[in-house]
């Protein structure tokens, strides 16, 4: 969960413009957010634009919903930050992180909140362009840059791409199309062979 | 290529029904193929009812068109025949099994011939649900379940699936939604972390 989706404290009582902590201000926000993203892709997308846009004052967007980054995964749903997840699955012994990784990508999606949402954003990234490429731009910025120089690697980023492809291949597989016996096998039946999947693209040999 | 897809000799000449050897006898039975797999599913759809609904002599239809699996594969315009692959694949060496698949993967989508055939059953198949089902089926039962018994080792099935939800994921990431630097990275530079992957999901420890 991300902080822009835990309640929020009470607006400061302005007399001019939108509390950026009012529901509706909030809807308004996320919606002007989701269309400046659209339209100009996450790299260009500007929290500037997105305040005018929502009739806020930029410093009080950045008070409510933090930076560019966090206003992404609120606006779009992203029941994780993956972000804080790669921080923690790459802090840990290196010799383990293919464990973590897996554990991880199916507690995820083993859990009916999370799936549901994870599924929702594999949908509409497998059939809209637009959104595809929104999602690409964030996790290379976000996500797969600094992993990569947290891992400290050669081919560090080819790898952790790698890496995500086989996770989201799986997703599609057991999750979306439910290719069996892939979708019906236990957790702990898939956990070690993706684990040692991770393990071989993390571990740089 | 299947050989469906060859030039076909010239057919023999009959006063009753349309010659399957024909242009536009073969359009129409490819349609009616195409129809008949998406009504009824590959396990369900039947030579029988695709000879009746194009107009033809259900023998002519095998003698032309070959089983069930090469229909199929004409039908969608399969650039391979996944089984032949297979077969050739798990013959050799299982040591190297590994760099034969990710060479043949990578030489399939690196072609340009192939790779827009390969795009275009992707595409279809990630935002066409019934064409995602068709091909599960199809995969299932003419290529999971036998190579698994060719495989010969436990979790066989499972250990199929998720090498081919990585192949998947990979055309995926590097091919149709071009995540930098994966979709760049010369083959030479893929191949091998491929290969590893995929000796690991085969090799059956």
């Amino acid at each position: 969960m991300t902080s822009a989706e835990q309640p929020q404290p009470p607006a400061p009582r302005k007399k001019t413009g939108r509390r950026p902590g009012g529901a509706d201000t909030r809807r308004t926000v996320l919606e002007a957010a989701r269309a400046e993203f659209a339209a100009r892709g996450y790299e260009k997308a500007s929290m500037r634009a997105i305040a005018r846009a929502a009739g806020v004052d930029a410093a009080l967007l950045h008070h409510y919903f933090g930076s560019k980054d966090r206003l992404f995964l609120a606006a779009l749903e992203v029941p994780i930050d993956p972000r804080v997840v790669v921080g923690q699955v790459l802090a840990g012994d290196r010799a383990t992180v293919g464990e973590r990784v897996a554990g991880f990508v199916l507690q995820l999606w083993e859990q009916p909140e999370t799936r549901d949402r994870m599924l929702a954003l594999l949908r509409t990234a497998a059939t809209n362009e637009q959104v595809a490429l929104l999602m690409r731009g964030f996790m290379a910025t976000e996500v797969v840059a600094p992993a990569a120089v947290e891992l400290g690697i050669p081919q560090a980023e080819l790898r952790i791409e790698l890496m995500m492809s086989q996770i989201v291949g799986l997703a599609m597989a057991r999750y979306v199309i439910g290719v069996e016996p892939l979708a019906s096998a236990a957790p702990a039946e898939v956990a070690p062979l993706l684990a040692r999947t991770v393990q071989g693209y993390l571990s740089g040999n």
